[in-house]
């Protein structure tokens, strides 16, 4: 089960209406906060998202729009007497850009803060959870960027109820059957386990690439992903834009998505310069389907 | 001419519409930016406030509901890629708090940024203008903080233009006749100026004083200022929580305005504890009247 909650989903200039990137990824239950521009703490008040259930909040890159709402929100904990550890994935310095406010504004937090500071430039696994992993998606951008890959652990294979209640076998078997065990009824008899079971579902998969310059050598990781954010500043006519900024055309990522086979694929971070946001949809769906355009307040569910 | 637009009212714990603490002060024509709560940038847009025009940002003290929106339209004006000048006011702090960020995110400016950091807990003139002066109003809370107080230069005496012409007086004198000389006419006859003028409208005063404790000692410094702006986080029945967190109620700012003999209060920075905001206006006003109370949007004309 994955909600993804738009917070924000534009690039670094502001207008009145269109907000910088956050967004909050529940996954299996667990809230992620990913990314978090300047007003983040009020969009999640506007979308009702309980504060308390943030644990973990990962930060792509230290440019202003991805992290500029981060001391606010740490602050706002603070006032709301938090007490549960925040930890915090971004890269190497974000200790300092945090700790310096906070000490100068004299501000002491109720809570623990425990900064995870990333330095490699290669995939690696930052979170295990008992629910799922996340690793770094290393990004090519201006300045040291990671997305991020949520994977969730495998699952129990699905009991057959019919099958296993025919065979007259006590409830206190059920969760071995459901971790593969053949079972031995009271008659001797061995049954094999799937005659009992069917495989699960796949784990479910979540994958956050933004900021990026187009970077083929993505597929790999994303392979089979079932949903791929992939950021989109720029149409495939701005292309030369994108070698200047390092960001991507909705073309670009669309090729991205299909060369991995992800399932579904969002783009954001959109520039300001376009009137009709559609047209990322309509670039992108070229290559891919389906595309969907994230949007401040959306709220993206999939099984 | 003060033109009074509030972008943000409430003190530090967000909800979904409520704003923290930022005003821009149209000043005789110059524009200047008082505190710079997070958010700061897109209400500037929403009131249709232009960038450009803000030369000068006065930052009280380095609470995050005062400040945390200040590295964010930094950016933007770089984003934007201003030339002019910009001059920032602030504890002595304030070059280190938003130049960490600046480096940490790789982000130069197109522009430079001059820090006037403050330290004195007298008060002390840090800007003169040739409209204006700004001084400081050293205030109690608890961390260093200043009020700012805005004071016009003394104005030319008013030319009455039917004693002029009646005397026959050319257009090329009327600019020293404004300035208080008296007129030698061309038969000899000396007129006194005081036949040719009235004296000019008293020179405007905008004081802001936010966060503080009550400080009954203000009351000289802004004797007979036109418009008060004092911070009124909480009512009388809560008087205990301003002696710990050093700040005041609606009462005690009515009390300053009283016996400094203030034209007009306006409230702010309420607390989000209290439902009905007027309460603090009804408590104000068994003290002093006129009193308003600051609202985000909202714009305040003086002439």
């Amino acid at each position: 089960m994955m909600h993804l909650h738009i917070l924000g989903c534009h690039s670094a200039t502001p207008k009145a209406n269109l907000h910088p990137t956050a967004q909050v990824l529940d996954f299996n239950g667990e809230l992620c906060l990913i990314d978090c521009g300047e007003g983040t703490q009020v969009r999640l008040r506007q979308q009702k998202i309980k504060f308390t259930r943030i644990k973990h909040i990962f930060i792509s890159h230290l440019h202003g729009d991805h992290c500029y709402g981060l001391i606010g929100l740490i602050s706002t904990f603070g006032l709301l007497k938090r007490e549960a550890d925040l930890h915090i994935y971004g890269p190497k310095g974000i200790k300092k850009f945090i700790n310096i406010q906070l000490e100068l504004s004299k501000t002491y937090t109720s809570y623990k803060i425990i900064f995870h500071e990333l330095t490699s430039t290669k995939s690696e696994i930052i979170l295990e959870h008992n629910k799922f992993t996340v690793e770094t998606i290393p990004l090519d951008h201006r300045i040291y960027t990671n997305g991020f890959f949520f994977r969730g652990k495998s699952r129990d294979r699905k009991l057959l109820i019919n099958q296993v209640e025919e065979f007259g076998i006590d409830v206190a078997y059920y969760k071995s059957i459901k971790k593969g065990k053949d079972i031995k009824l009271d008659d001797g008899t061995l049954v094999k386990n799937e005659r009992l079971t069917e495989p699960p579902n796949p784990p479910n998969s979540y994958a956050y690439c933004s900021d990026t310059a187009f970077k083929p050598s993505l597929v790999e990781q994303l392979n089979q992903v079932e949903v791929l954010y992939h950021e989109s500043t720029f149409l495939e006519k701005d292309e030369d834009l994108c070698f200047k900024t390092k960001h991507s055309t909705a073309k670009q990522a669309a090729i991205i998505a299909q060369k991995a086979q992800v399932k579904h694929l969002i783009l954001g971070h959109f520039s300001a310069r376009y009137r009709d946001e559609n047209t990322y949809k309509v670039e992108a769906e070229t290559i891919f389907e389906p595309t969907y355009l994230a949007k401040s307040g959306q709220c993206f569910s999939f099984e």
